[in-house]
């Protein structure tokens, strides 16, 4: 079957199944996102694209940016990376700061909110204009030179953070962050304030999908082992305490934020993004889930 | 190349490299095996065979066990089966009975032990005969009539299996095991003192590989959505706490046990079981996992 | 003022006061107590004896008997008895098998079931007969011969104390429980299943408010101390999680039961035992403590 | 005997005595202190006073200042006073954080580090100016208006106490902490670097020891209730996790710091301060415990 007709049928079928759950509400700019709002749009590796509803409009892409983050720590850090941050799921969220003592300030994967703010911490002492270098990167592997931060939902997080300023605090009190606390906060708060469209998402996930190569030019931005890499990292501890889950119903390596968006790669093949901002009780989006579900579904391509 | 020439090159390499830590030695027929024991079998979905080594040489299969109860619980109980037992990694092995704890007597996921006695729980209402009907059906799916359990083992287990005693209780405590207690645990201890080679294990796993289809007969065991589930739930929750890392270096479903086997599948494509019982710091086969991290790099087979 | 008219005060203010709880609900012999009993009865070092209401009517003494039981245990232990239980309060209850796991098997103290478990355990090697032995020190102490077990109690307990059984397994996976789980269990329920009026526990109490020594015989049972240590216990880990609050609203070393009794002592004064089966959200009688409560603001005998 | 007598002897006994430990490293000011300081005051409620050793010299006070701060808070909130902060013991120190968390950012009790941050939050609150009011309250209730804050031991304490920042962080995220968390961690270290010497502390704790009121001028600071629940409250939580063991060796209420003092009192009698800087494994002055065991033993003024 048509890959276009799919995502039609899909985009029909799940518009009109009632939504369980909430936009998110503890910042202004997630609170006031219509819970209506539904894209899909999917990039083929030999370069078709399809897609369907919002698929064009920006949203806040929050924690799928620590998907970006990694991959540039990685590239600088190398095997090094590990010894500062695990590559094993957190389980349960009730410990995560018990977890974080327990085991001396050591995140368990870049892909939670501490290991991510390690991640920060890290990319402070090798980017020369964190800011700018970061989004510039995002930009380039999306090939979509018009992605940009939305400083609305930056100074949000910033004021609304607290927990995360706990567990940085906790991390530096073991020694794993280096530089000051207030200028890893910020520099982290605002990766998660990134914005980006499905169609902008899709596209900047080929390069998962094409093992680390971008799809427009073949340059190799991380190895081919790298790749294989984050997408294992993605597909054991991208959905909180609901990567088991997502793992089952979908198959594919994956990463979702609060604002409703995930994204996923089926590797050597496609990437996807979705958005829809209900979130389920686990945080994530729960109409994208079963979006990617009926997707795999229908054109068999779990990776399993 | 030749899926021979790869696992004896393979072979020949990690044969002459030193091991770091030590067989199990909690009871004494682990601590007993040799620590240079080593074999590879792969049985692909075309009925090819590759092997090398110890590979037809029985040893502890342990609690790859836990993958076989996990099918036949999910053949009788379907979806109901997870409201029992979660999907979800468990996170470190620290927090075992305070999650369970705060989770209301729910495991975590059916890999770990706690998930797998109220698998046990749930077999001894659907089997007739559960020791025999057990072992009849890894008979069955590997198509060696031979198979059986190890009394010693059972019998060492069952004395000194404390720590799972007091997850029963504690599971009971919370209405999650329906039988008495006795029952349950003498079951479980018996499922985990199964005897098998690497060869019969990869041609058990094959199973997993195939869809959930017998590659003999093509005789439908699980459902193809059934199997992909298992092979995800592996994926996240295989290997204690190293599923990530697994994940990470071999990108393959697996299950390794404590006795120092490693099952896994590249679904679609073939099977393969390892042995070799020095155990690294996280409780697997250190060995086990650098063969199956070769054997993928060497073939491409990962599934990321 | 006259203690017995204090009693008498007591006793017609809080009778008319209404109850907010339950009488514990987890075995039928507790589910059926009236929750209107109420009695109180002090014992001064003086000979002098002050009762009122249900103070002859024989109730559930429950984990009050860990007290009895770690008198004896120190008796014949002495500070070798610290080396497998402390002597720390233990925190919210959540924690309770977590603690046990992270300070390897050794209970917080003596008064939580953990601890009560390891001092059954201590007691079946140094008593002939533990159930004769165990009745017989109550009824020596308290100078009341017809003190005893309640069958039904001990069974009830027996069928339901899951919970309890996973600690007892958990503290001998760590090699703190020495003889078999079965035979520890049978004391320990049998040692909550104790039956007492509150006239007969504050004859018992006697004991600790009077430095160690019998009233009667001034016979030493314990050394000066000794029971120092037992009342300072009690005083910091007597109430489940509610020992602070009781400690500075009534500033008297205790212990409470779910049966809905308290006794305390006014070291070098008297001892005093409550009975109200209306526990509180911290399981704890709430009429008994707010009568001691009242009885140490009026006399002005808090330690404090 | 004689009250001079007996410190004499207890401290020519443990001036002898090898010490197990080290004196507190973490901030410069307490790593310089030389192990072998040691003195003692003890003042009674009829205002004699006795003293030995090091007990005119100055030291860092540290969490012995968490008792004035509850006393001032005590006195502005009352029983309101309770909605933001408990009074039961900790447990053991591992989990600090997750109860933290568990319990809705609600501290357990005053006396340790999250309960005392909230107490200076509050504090803000009432205080027009904070600094001086604070050593204000010291001087008055002590009589000596000379005692004053260590700037550099205030300094050195900001620099490193991120676990604070995580634990005041934490609170704030459930919105325990009302001021700016930066204010709140100013004045909180600034509490901590309080100055005094054993005479000057044990004349501030008299208050403790004579039921809110000051010996010299009969005014009555707190009410005797107060001062009856501050002192429950410092016999269950004033040893961080050693409150069970000082309570069991010494029988008094009191309170440790980690420059190496002790101070703590016999109700209705007398209060009492030590100073010898080697802290043992749980992190209070060792020689100061055995210094106060040996006072009660000698006297015979346990509280039990």
């Amino acid at each position: 079957m048509d890959c276009n007709v799919i995502l039609q049928e899909i985009y029909r079928e799940l518009s009109q199944t009632s939504q369980n759950g909430h936009v998110a509400t503890y910042i202004p700019e997630l609170a006031k996102v219509s819970p209506e709002k539904y894209g899909i749009h999917l990039s083929s590796i030999q370069g078709e694209r399809f897609f369907v509803g919002d698929s064009k409009e920006k949203f806040s892409i929050q924690s799928i940016a620590k998907v970006f983050a990694l991959t540039l720590a990685f590239h600088f850090e190398k095997e090094k990376l590990w010894k500062r941050v695990g590559v094993e799921p957190s389980g349960s969220a009730f410990n995560s700061l018990v977890q974080l003592e327990y085991e001396n300030g050591k995140p368990r994967n870049p892909l939670i909110n501490s290991g991510a703010i390690v991640v920060a911490d890290i990319l402070l002492n090798h980017l020369g204009d964190p800011a700018n270098d970061f989004i510039e990167f995002i930009r380039t592997i999306s090939g979509h030179p018009q992605i940009d931060y939305n400083p609305k939902v930056y100074q949000s997080e910033k004021q609304t953070g607290f927990k995360n300023y706990a567990q940085a605090n906790l991390m530096k009190s073991f020694g794993n962050i280096h530089n000051e606390i207030e200028k890893v906060m910020d520099f982290y708060f605002l990766m998660c304030s990134v914005e980006m469209s499905c169609c902008e998402l899709a596209d900047a996930f080929l390069l998962y999908a094409n093992h680390g190569k971008l799809v427009q030019s073949n340059e190799e931005f991380i190895t081919t082992s790298q790749c294989k890499r984050i997408n294992a990292i993605m597909q054991t501890c991208g959905f909180y305490d609901e990567a088991g889950d997502f793992s089952f119903r979908v198959g594919l390596p994956g990463k979702s934020g609060v604002g409703g968006g995930i994204a996923a790669v089926y590797p050597g093949h496609y990437s996807v993004a979705v958005w829809s901002p209900v979130l389920n009780a686990k945080g994530n989006s729960g109409r994208g889930i079963k979006t990617l579900e009926l997707l795999t579904t229908k054109t068999g391509s779990s990776i399993f």
